[in-house]
């Protein structure tokens, strides 16, 4: 039965240097700064007529305590099945949102890790009530089976308050395209809040083009009643506008970022964090890399308003980090 | 070293609509209806001489939020070691109870699974103190090496209670026959409260019989002091009367079943349980599921002896429940 | 991907008989006596040029209950990633104690397993601080490219406390020489405390030597401010010595050891243990044992000088424990 499953991982650790911090500086051995360490079982079955079934069990851990993340959840990064034929696929249970797919996963130079984690300032679509962070529990997604370069998908995650179907309901989506050096996303992600009163409403236009030597990255996003990804600032309504590069140089991947947000309430919680960073390859599988960012924050450090510089995993504590690790795949 | 293990499991995702709980209908998106969503570890050494070494490593977790059921526990589904030989097989760790390996694994057309898990009403033998559900902790098994269909099992819980030995222990076996068309299982689960003041005894006698065009399921069941599978009930003197039907359909298998529910105590909570469900196979490891059960309580719904209609993994919120979903093996 | 990572594991099960302990005797399905059961992940890749990345995940559990062991972390016996080449090995993560590695891996006879298991009496070098137990948190570990026999590593584990890089520190490292019948170790472990205003120091000798029909084993340590390894007896100021045995016998292997701990303050908590075990082949992978200690000590059995007689996953409760079990390795 063991060929019907695929066991794969990531394990990312280094040593990460903060600085800002209300209690002050720290260093730290630090686990999954470029991505999250995780490890996880995924397969899928051919069901002839053009219909798999297929599934994802995904789970992320501190490699510094050997502890869960994701509040201690065994497979608290994702965990679906569900089935894909000519219709599109289906899939249900805990999954990315919209947000997280395409900001982080297409647009972002960093790809929501590193020092340059856009997440420090910008949102990944989820609340605390959904299963925290960039992911819907109760989840079913739809992807439809577009080609030429398109492609759609809808969430419904089901808030599963007895007697009330609006509370903690999320609603949210992706159209995309991507085409030869260009790639395009425009996500939504709505959450109404317990008893439906409000609700988290996360919009994100994305755009990145290759141009060979460099590829240029650009984002903007309205955020109402939002969090930052890493750093759980309440955000009543705020944009945050990013413009980045990646580049090759060398056997590695030069990474440079620049975000800057807005605050339109009265608090005026502005911010803006310049990164940058660089990978270099060991392998395919294997490599080493560093990174540095830093925040100018309006609020104080000992402010509800500060954003922190953190990483892939860590939320930071302070308006700056220094970074060095290594990644390996399996 | 990985020839040696077998890594396998299960995916179970759905949606199911509740109604009937005291706090108003809900509708989920709910892992592990049919069957709970597993993944495994399990190996067999031959150690010569008509000798094996064999062990089963078994977690249950909910898709719909990734985290682990059985309390959080890693391997809370099953975890045992032990030797088989021509003296018979024996195990340690935490196991199955007779009860729930002979009515869920034999009897009951919905095997403990769908809206009619016979559980909904009837005793899986276990109790909290033990390890909650239809398991034992600290046990030792031995089952008997018996041929010509015969089969014969005993289960002894330690309780593990300095200076008490009878305190929390668990005495629990299970005699069977199958030959054929025929199954047959008498079961017996007896756990001690701490003090071992009283105990918690349920019996439970199955037949199973297959014509063909279908399979005919019955059981009647004796509790003093237990709890309900799912729904955690106290039933401090009890009948369960259990008729079920299961039989082919096109691609899949239709289920049926009656469960009636006699309180000999002043409480009178009787209770009824009608099912129907059907699956439908779109491979040998994976299958579409439709179910439905309504549950006649005599107590209302916020009294304490009020049946729910759950499935495999949920104890369910109200007296009716329909589902749909996929399950997955691999 | 599969084929990037070994699953490996090793589950022990048994029965444990303990007594003499304040709230009377009792008996045990016992997970992990011999050695304490786990499943890991592990894996290499080759980067050329003599270098490879490493890393190994490996979680502990209790068979008895299937819960998580190391306070419910998923990977809390191991967890690294690393580089090894010409310079040496640099791992990163959750790592072992020199103390562990040099006492458990190769001084103790009874490999901190079984009744006899010296950390019964003895440090295994951690504090709860970092991580618990014999394993240091956030610890970066060098291991010199030495042969001959000779091997040398340090280690050093970030305190991780904003504004105090010396507060809850570990510096750790072993020295050795292994050459035929011949394994000497010296090993060191330096834990600060919060504030950094003292630290807990333990510091072992270790030697075995085998003659062929048995080996020998000695061990010397100094404690300051250390705990037992299972029984977290506070030790201010101790002195250990350790004797012990090995020898093969028909199919198995026979062990015994005798320590003595001195307590240099005023409470004078002294204790000793003599301990015997038997281990048996039933394979090259799977073996049953049984072993026996008795733990004479200063302190009355409810007084916090108490040591226990445990084993390498119990801490035990009295002074005298018997086991007999099943050990079986993927």
């Amino acid at each position: 039965a063991q060929s019907n499953v695929t066991v794969y991982g990531l394990i990312d650790g280094g040593v990460e240097y903060q600085r800002g911090g209300a209690a002050g500086s720290v260093t730290k051995v630090t686990s999954g700064m470029q991505n999250a360490s995780r490890i996880g079982f995924r397969g899928a079955e051919d069901l002839g007529g053009g219909m798999s079934a297929l599934f994802t069990l995904e789970n992320g851990f501190a490699l510094d305590t050997g502890a869960a993340l994701q509040g201690g959840a065994l497979f608290g990064r994702q965990a679906f099945v569900g089935l894909k034929g000519a219709f599109g696929t289906v899939t249900l249970g805990r999954q990315y949102t919209p947000i997280f797919t395409s900001l982080c996963g297409v647009i972002d130079p960093f790809a929501c890790g590193l020092a340059g984690n856009a997440g420090n300032l910008m949102s990944q679509g989820g609340t605390a009530a959904t299963g925290g962070g960039p992911r819907t529990n109760n989840a079913i997604k739809y992807a439809a089976p577009l080609t030429s370069g398109m492609m759609a998908e809808m969430t419904y995650g089901f808030g599963e308050t007895a007697g009330d179907t609006s509370s903690l309901r999320t609603l949210a989506g992706q159209v995309g395209y991507t085409a030869g050096p260009l790639a395009v996303r425009l996500a939504h992600n709505n959450v109404n809040n317990a008893g439906a009163t409000s609700s988290s409403k996360v919009t994100t236009l994305g755009v990145k083009y290759d141009f060979g030597i460099a590829a240029v990255h650009g984002a903007y996003a309205l955020n109402k009643n939002a969090v930052a990804g890493n750093t759980n600032v309440a955000q009543a309504d705020t944009r945050d506008l990013m413009i980045g590069l990646s580049a090759p140089v060398g056997a590695g991947t030069f990474l440079a970022s620049y975000i800057r947000k807005s605050d339109r309430t009265a608090a005026g919680n502005d911010a803006s964090q310049v990164a940058l960073g660089y990978t270099y390859a060991l392998s395919k599988r294997t490599n080493l890399y560093t990174s540095v960012a830093h925040i100018d924050n309006t609020a104080a450090n000992n402010a509800p308003g500060f954003y922190t510089a953190g990483n892939a995993t860590d939320a930071g504590s302070g308006d700056r980090s220094v970074n060095i690790g290594v990644r390996h795949t399996f």
